[in-house]
């Protein structure tokens, strides 16, 4: 299939009958997989003919069409003519004002060593990264209530600090399902990291061999499980895969087997997302990029911008478009949404011989359920407020299981994550009985902003601050963190002054 | 009585003794009414003997004027000299401030299918709205604590979300007093909905029948109840019927008699409006403009603007101008100022065969009561925080009747309006024993922005909130709604960040 | 004493040798009289020889000096000459620059009518009132929590109103000690009205007896007690009298028996403020106002105006100088600093045949220690958030007399006052258990900007609001008012929007 | 030792295998002394061959290089020449932007008589301190959340003020650990006081000198032990002392032996900081002046100011080099890390015979162990809110600490400090049983503002607002100040208006 073909041979093939694309030169027929396409066919149709490199890459990962489509639809590259067109064009094209002052950002970020807190880091990403990506990582569900109240929570428990403890020596390490980990923290997974950096999730993969860290993957992530599972500095780094379970049993038991052979360590089953929420910042990005490149063509055309269409208003079709749903929902349209705890963890147990882990409990009785039924670990978590707005802070879970059922924590793993900024913040989930805390855009914004080099300074603050921590409430390991070190305070308590 | 008048003879009666007035070119007699009109003669005489086209229109059903002056007061016709001068008159005058801002704003406003939330109607119609319908739909009581806290009082009340629940197939349909509705919510009444769009209620009508919802009328609404009903898609669209008592019981009665004539199929008897509340905001609005208007007469003579009259302060009146209380004042006045339980409720069950809800119980022994009293609903209210400042909250009203008179909800179905905002808003009451959950300024916002598509797309956002709010709760029809899925919450809450 | 005297003759006794002053071309020999001036001596030595006019009028009454100065030291009248120097030095002093503020701002008040609430008043008033005046009448103490949680304490009570009752007839009135009032206020004693108004307290008198409200006069007020006796509409109209003990048992009497020949009706005795509180915001104002104008020489100067003063800092006096502690702080030294329930009452009780009502009670045990003592009322108040910061407010002493003593209530009258501004305030306070509410800033605030027509209005305003917040309670006398009508909440309320 | 150097002799000393360094003219070889230095050698190195007196004379006592530095390493003083070259140099240099700003600040400044309440004397203190003061002297721990709880917690403690009581007389002194103060306050211990007045904490020792208080003076003070002691008014002064105790036990009984010698009169072992807290206003100081400073060049060269550097980020080091820690970091890291109550309270009675107070107690567990192991005090302090973030206000130690065991204040003295401002805050914590509440930054402030004379006024402050605050309360001595005068409020307080 090494056949070249010319742009305006491509061009033809524009429409739902013959769908063609080109990605980085190479030239693809797409037609039938248009209804396949979990984001719908038109996204797809706004390139057909043409090409989609700059749309395609930072959200999918490479194999991604080689795995979707057989091998004849690999039509061949463009020819050199072709190539050298788009590349001028590319070229050419003039910046976008978001582009502009992307640039303008990165030129006045201060050196990595310079960042002190996981909330400057996330300050710094926020000015260097792309509207977009800034509106996609950032977003919460409805008016993020919930993303604000899962950090608000940390502020509500205060320690019983105790001195006069020996404290020259501290172990700040721990394990998770049985793994090693220099600190009682772990990544948790997040999509997209691509958005952020050209390296993507291989970024948080170093970092974390650097640091003796352990990260999980999405199965959305914009590199495939193995192109991550390649980046360790060791086979022996351990590696958690976060899993969307495909509605189709049978793919989703060749992804398991798939990451077995890859070596992950842990399956990690997202329960808290069987469909996308309501995440208006991301889904409102596209139209507001467009506003400003509007106001800005109006600029150089001398007039005043104006969005309203005049006229009667058109009547809005049944439901909001599947496109227009925001970058999540693709994926989700393609995850099984009839899982239940009765069916889907014993198919799990005959599909893999991982530890499992449910992600995204929200309440106690969930968190029984989920003893019950004999998974290894549940993680407290309602997916960084992305999903179920007034969906309680996932250390309001933690507290109440501790209350009301604390023969839990003796049955499986509790981790949680959800608003943790600080060690302290890690100390307090500790000493309600968590064995460990995920972060997980901490993370993300590091490699957006640094690359590898951020994913490394995270984990210096975190450990930094947890150490700290651990000697001023004169604990010297992990295991001495209890629920007598903290208390939940019955007034209402500053908020910290920046935290998102 | 088809006569010509020139304006020159229509001036001529412009006294208490003789007071004609010009309504689209027509001429009529008001002089006997005068006295009759609720909200006071005042208010007709400053158009005595000229147009009160634009002063009567916004705020009169058309068939006003027919049912309360009898034939021989309809005097004919403004001759055709007059008709035209009244024209050029209209088409000169210079546009207020307020005009000016109102018609870029409308050129500004974005495609409705965009608005993806219902605070974001809200927002765009308060930027088309005039000022003074602005400052009449949105104002609340005194200092608005009442209307702040309706909304408020939804955040303090959190999930406990289920996961690995089979929710493929949603259902969030529901009967309300055994009529059919797509969604567990409903039109509550408003009144004056022409003051934001030309067609008025009949927006909601149509929109309503295009989307399977329930509109209650208001016996104040800008349409007559006939007109409302003529706009339904077909006779079996449900209406519902929002009745201010008048105070003569065979005015009252007569009413009953027509609605029922004309299809409605329920009477939504208010009872927490015998006179109109506090409403600053509204009472203020015409000093505002004419302030605004002042400062632009004097910018254009080059002066500065001075509010203030020197000399001495005049002594007030006793009590307010009947004229000046606000914009609900005058229908108010001719109220049933002496209902109660005991003589009302049977008059209205002798006087229609409607099922029968009252709305605007406010606290959980009235709801007792009206068990007691055998109506078919109540509609736990405080009229959108527009009476009674420092009302409690709908929501905290219907939890304390969870908690203390659950028996209530298994004798009568149990409503809540006011600040509801969002999908989860209505799940939250819904868990706690509402039946269904009433929308009175969202619809009236969205008819005003985009007329009946505006209405359509409130109830497609409200459809994909309270879907997908259903599905991260692990439910898949209303009647899993329970209490156990809720939560109240014993912290201060974050704010939604835009909430009126 | 009829002689004349020049500028001359008079600007030589300028020392505590020999001091003369001139008040209204009349000269006086203060000499004796310096070490007796409950201010100290300082604040005269500052005229000495001089004309005092300015400084002594707003907060003396007109006869003070003859009450306090033996016939012999009014030496006589200035010359000619003299009064027409001291005219023209008057008429050419150049303004400063709040005084060219303040005109500015009267010709921009608007007409009293359009007035619609307490807050506004208070707005207007903050605009139109001298600096120096503002300051004295809106300070708190210290940094003014006290001052703000007594308006706050009213948000935290939400009424439960009664729906379906008859409520077309509503009565407001009461009786307060006996004495018929039109409403359940009463207008609590403030000093110095003539800073805000040359008319001072008796435009709060002629106010009252116009809408047969009943006004407490302060011992303090600019005015003396006879002239606002002399100012009543009519020898009928009740006035109370807010006496601060003479620290001189005899001087106290004599003061009581003047009251009673002039016609008060009760004796409200201060019980909560023997010394002046640390009102920062009076301390400081002239020291603020000193910084205007420096600020305006210096810009005449074309220099920068610079606040320091370079070299060495000088020591700081022992204590605070007694002329700088505020505009009360001369009333209070003389006051009485050593009464007690034991010993004062019994002599009050000696002293007068008036009621007898104690100011100023802050807690349940001195509530009822006033009971015991056999007082005729009590008035829970901390001095309008002046004396003692973090005093409770006193709608939570109410609140907590009736949890722990309701018998009190039988046993004398309770009243509150302290951040009332609105007619649901008044009701919630007569729910718990008041007999009447009292307003003081309210109507000094209303005199300030509009004299006795700005006393009416707020008369007015919180009739209406009264009557109204009784009919959407269900309520038609404040006899049926009661505790089952409101609930203390247990959430954080909003806020008013501009409450002090 | 009294040779002459020349600079150009000395400036070939510039490594770390030979290191001499400048101070005030003489000249030192410190290459043994480097890895002994406290603050690590980095610090030392960037001034090796060099004038080090800049950076020396503000965070050092005096006498420390001659009690650390070998008589032999004394290697002589600069010569004529090299002293006139430093001195002109010195003149020469370009002020810094933020000096500049202080000078200014300076000039503006109030007379010292003007401040009226210690959040005023801190405003002023805050802008006529070097950022770099300002930013040790102000920071909290992370985002300062206890810091700004510290203050909070007052605001939740009303009094309920007792009236009709002589309050004519009022005595507000007591004793501390047997020691006389004028007032229930007493200085606690801060470092660093050079850095806000050449003069430093001997401004404080004669300021309490006058006004009879009592100073705790920090090991690490900027003055030394004996030139604080000699700063005394007269012996007769107490003194107390705030030990670090250093990790060589040798050492720590040397230093006690010597302030017993000077007559220090009592011991505070610092029991919160084993290590220093992470004070990220503190370190990231001078990063910010680096900036301000790159920005002015910038302007100069005519050229945008960017922080970045552009190519690869470097990959941070391990942890953050203990330079880079704070100013507080160096002393803290030869603390004794492994203290105990069962090894370090009996140590501290062989080697003094001083009353001994454990300063940093934060929960009542601890309380109750210092009670059990003897000691004569305990001072409840989180260090202002420096050492662990979430620690919990002092204010609610105590409060803890008198619900759960009132026997403890039986046992020993207890004290408070953080956050306090106010005579009211002192009031509130004598009333729930501390014997004398410290005040740190609020001197701090004070001597960097005004030198002792603002130390004098801060005392006369507290004595204003205490001794008022006892009248209003009904008390007259501070034996009298009981529980039953506060209340613990169960709502949300206003927050002072401008509190740190």
């Amino acid at each position: 299939m090494s056949r070249t073909w010319s742009l305006d041979e491509v061009s033809k093939h524009n429409t739902t009958k013959s769908c063609w694309v080109i990605i980085k030169n190479k030239v693809y027929d797409v037609t039938e997989f248009l209804p396949e396409h979990p984001g719908g066919s038109s996204i797809i149709l706004k390139y057909a003919g043409r090409d989609a490199t700059a749309a395609y890459e930072p959200i999918h990962p490479p194999d991604a069409l080689h795995k979707n489509l057989p091998a004849q639809k690999h039509l061949g590259t463009l020819d050199t003519q072709g190539a050298e067109t788009l590349k001028k064009a590319n070229e050419q094209r003039r910046k976008t004002k978001d582009e502009i002052r992307v640039e303008q950002a990165q030129k006045k970020k201060p050196p990595v060593s310079r960042i002190l807190s996981v909330k400057e880091m996330e300050d710094v990403a926020l000015r260097v990264l792309s509207f977009k990506a800034a509106a996609y990582y950032s977003t919460g569900a409805d008016d993020e209530i919930t993303l604000s109240e899962n950090a608000r929570a940390f502020s509500r428990f205060f320690f019983r600090p105790r001195v006069l403890r020996p404290i020259s020596s501290v172990d700040p390490s721990t394990t998770i399902l049985g793994f090693q980990s220099s600190l009682p923290i772990f990544v948790s997974g997040t999509g997209l990291a691509k958005l952020g950096h050209p390296l993507g999730e291989a970024n948080i993969t170093r970092g974390c061999g650097r640091t003796a860290l352990i990260q999980m993957v999405s199965t959305y992530a914009s590199l495939s499980a193995s192109e991550v599972a390649a980046a360790r500095l060791s086979p022996a780094q351990p590696l958690f895969f976060q899993l969307y379970k495909h509605a189709d049993d049978a793919r989703a038991a060749a992804l398991l087997r798939e990451i077995e052979t890859l070596g992950y360590n842990a399956v990690f089953l997202t329960v808290d997302a069987p469909v996308a929420g309501n995440r208006e910042r991301d889904v409102r990005a596209p139209f507001e990029l467009e506003a400003q490149e509007r106001e800005i063509e109006a600029e150089a055309r001398g007039v005043a911008e104006t969005e309203g269409l005049e006229g009667e208003p058109e009547m809005p079709d049944q439901g909001v478009d599947e496109d227009d749903g925001g970058t999540a929902t693709p994926f989700l349209n393609i995850t099984d949404h009839n899982m239940t705890f009765e069916k889907t963890i014993p198919w799990l147990r005959r599909n893999t011989k991982l530890p499992i882990v449910l992600k995204g409990i929200q309440c106690v009785e969930d968190a029984v359920l989920a003893a019950e039924a004999g998974v290894d670990g549940i993680l407290l978590s309602n997916h960084g407020g992305r999903q179920l707005e007034y969906s309680p802070p996932p250390l309001e879970v933690l507290y109440q299981l501790r209350q009301q059922r604390p023969d839990v924590f003796d049955k499986l793993e509790v981790y949680v994550d959800g608003g943790v900024r600080r060690g302290t913040d890690v100390l307090k989930a500790l000493c309600l009985g968590a064995k460990a805390v995920g972060l997980g855009r901490a993370f993300l914004y590091a490699q957006s902003a640094y690359g590898e080099a951020g994913v490394v300074q995270v984990a210096r603050i975190m450990q930094r601050e947890i150490v700290l921590g651990m000697r001023l409430l004169g604990v010297t390991s992990v295991s001495e963190l209890r629920p007598e070190l903290v208390e939940r305070i019955d007034w209402q308590p500053s908020l910290p002054r920046a935290k998102l």
